[in-house]
């Protein structure tokens, strides 16, 4: 007989106001409820997205709250209803999760499950409107339905990908956010022919999963586009093969591809990339899909003919993969060395100096940097 | 052995100026030169196409001239090195070609020819930039290289599909424009699955030809779009099963389609509509697909989120049909029952009366009216 699970007892990182150092707490984390899991979290990396809401400029304050969303862990123990994991599975929480009941997870196409997409502003579960995190009996809020920047969290299941457990989840977990985001807008909605040219602007770490997926496609040409040049030499790594700084130049891409590339993946979050993406592919059959997360009040221009003339414009929300159906079989691409991720890993630093992470990154010197929380 | 094609005398509809009643008169046409064909028309309709042009408001004016482009014929005789098409063959003439070599005819997607692509500035022959009509010496220039409001007419090998000798010219002939772009743009482009949802925007011939592709895809709810709600009683027999007017609602497909509707066709050309076609479909899995033709400083704009959250933008000319590779299957479509030529001719008139059919349309009456070389 299973036991009934209770509260652990366990060390996070919490964020107590906005932009100040993280602090390592000792907190409580309740066991899960119905369609919840506890997972105890081995491996947890930063992305821009904890910094982003970390800072909290111009956002709804939600503090103390415990930030952390790519990660690699494995099931402690579930609450009832939850029969598509056990005690002992291996797991990447996802930010937007898969109920696999509405209309999204029903369509082949979409991944944007109308329960579990992702959402920024709760800092509770679902269920019962509650928080499982506490100290002293204070509620600590949740971010992004996983918060991994602790030892044990609560997260539903639809929000979980069971993976294979021979994968090694200090080099996965990175798969669990822009890994996957860059990846599938190539592999799964650009989708470059073999020998077709590839153009990415934004050389950040989803930009370099974007290169990445045209390398697996077998691309002919991969032209990075950035404003930093000082990307260009990490990105050959990627596979990029030509680098573009469009400071320098007015209309560079068309001008490199004769008419234009076959496809164009934009990862920068600036619209004006967004428009040069969409206007740099070739008309006639190009494909442009936008992965960067503009700004509110941003808007997206552009001369109908430029749609008239047989280019297609796509966005893509986490590489339209299905987390529990989708993200298994990426890590499955890294187990037959299909994909790489290792290079994806520039930094590791031990879960007490999570801070010099968030440092790194602002400085823009990082592209992953992962904790251990196993020490 | 063939005889050596020589100057041929017949009746065309001939414009003298802009916006002036045609006269049909009696012109000289040259025989075929090199990848050219001469082709006997026997059917011809009008499209807005040809009245935009002989209005001529703000355009280059370019005068005597022979309209037409929608039209069914036989073939008269064959240039130099044409080896596709011979004498007798039945043909439609396309305002747009397939040369077969370029890079766009290579492509499996697109059907944009870099040498026969639209050109409605050119008013001569590709080979040697000269007409091949004359009156009295006086050349008179042609019209998106096809020219069917002549008994003869001269036209490059791949601005002609060859089709089934048994299909009826006169049904037939409306196929080659305007049937065609609103009829791929559904089946080719927007490609709805079998029970799902479509608006068309705009309920023109262009529109209803959308409509009529939807049907044939069998979707569920085909829903109309026009602001001038005198068309809807028409549009049911092209499948639409309900209507609005734009006028009457702030954003109407998206209350009536819990979401958004799965496939949007904008068939107006009005900007404002390209815009409600795109914010109106469905996130996850909605394409629109533009088809109507804008004005020179019209921009489309929406906010990136729009796109961001898995909707797909796509822009057609012609319907994506390739002419000579695909035209001929559209006939067989027609010869299976399974599209519905007839209800979009509306009218017929005998060449000399030629003038009505432009009066016809101006006033909105007719949807095609064919005329008969034949008589
Ligand atoms: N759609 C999704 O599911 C998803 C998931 C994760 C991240 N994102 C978004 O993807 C974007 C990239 O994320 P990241 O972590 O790689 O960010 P990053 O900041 O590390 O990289 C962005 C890069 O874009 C470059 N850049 C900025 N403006 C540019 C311009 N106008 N032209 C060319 N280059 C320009 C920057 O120099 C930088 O190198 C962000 O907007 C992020 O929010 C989207
Ligand atoms: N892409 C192509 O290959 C191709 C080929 C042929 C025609 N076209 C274009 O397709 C369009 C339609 O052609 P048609 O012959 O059917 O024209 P049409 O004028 O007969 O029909 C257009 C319809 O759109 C309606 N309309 C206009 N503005 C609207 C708005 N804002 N909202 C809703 N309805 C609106 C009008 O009331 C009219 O009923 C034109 O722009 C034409 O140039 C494109
Ligand atoms: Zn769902
Ligand atoms: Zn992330
Ligand atoms: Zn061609
Ligand atoms: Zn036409």
């Amino acid at each position: 007989m299973r036991l009934t699970p209770t509260v652990i007892k366990c060390k996070a990182a919490v964020a107590w106001e906005a932009g100040k150092p993280l602090v390592i707490e000792e907190i409580e984390v309740a066991p899960p409820q119905a369609n919840e899991v506890r997972v105890r979290i081995l491996y947890t990396s930063l992305c821009h997205t904890d910094v982003y809401f970390w800072e909290s400029k111009g956002q709804t304050l939600m503090f103390p709250r415990i930030y952390g969303h790519e990660a690699g862990g494995i099931v402690e123990s579930v609450g009832e209803g939850v029969t598509c994991l056990q005690e002992g599975d291996h797991v990447l929480p996802i930010f937007t999760g898969e109920c696999g009941e509405c209309s999204h997870c029903k369509s082949e196409e979409s991944n944007m499950c109308e329960l579990l997409r992702i959402n920024s502003d709760r800092g509770v579960m679902l269920s019962d409107g509650k928080s499982r995190f506490s100290k002293d009996g204070q509620p600590i809020y949740h971010f992004l339905g996983t918060s991994t920047f602790s030892e044990y969290t609560v997260i539903h299941f639809g929000c979980l990908a069971k993976i294979n457990l021979a994968a090694p989840l200090d080099k996965v977990c990175v798969i669990s956010c822009g890994l996957s985001a860059g990846l599938g807008a190539t592999l799964n909605v650009a989708k470059p022919k073999k020998g077709q040219s590839v153009a990415v602007f934004g050389l950040g770490a989803v930009g370099l999963a974007a290169a990445e997926g045209a390398r697996i496609s077998g691309a002919s040409r991969i032209i990075g586009v950035d404003m930093n040049a000082s990307c260009f030499e990490q990105a050959k790594k990627f596979g990029c093969t030509e680098f573009v700084n469009p400071k320098d130049h007015e209309k560079p891409v068309q001008e490199m591809t004769d008419g234009g590339v076959d496809r164009a993946l934009e990862c920068t979050g600036s619209v004006r990339a967004m428009i040069s993406a969409f206007e740099c592919v070739h008309d006639g059959w190009g494909v442009a899909v936008l992965v960067g997360v503009p700004n509110k009040d941003d808007e997206f221009r552009t001369h109908p003919f430029k749609v008239l003339s047989e280019r297609t414009l796509k966005g893509t929300f986490f590489g339209n993969y299905k987390p529990r159906t989708d993200i298994p079989g990426v890590v499955e691409q890294y187990m037959n060395k299909e994909l790489e991720v290792e290079k994806f890993i520039t930094h590791s630093v031990p879960f007490s100096e999570i801070n010099k992470a968030f440092d790194l990154m602002l400085e823009g010197k990082s592209l992953r940097c992962i904790f251990s929380l196993d020490a």
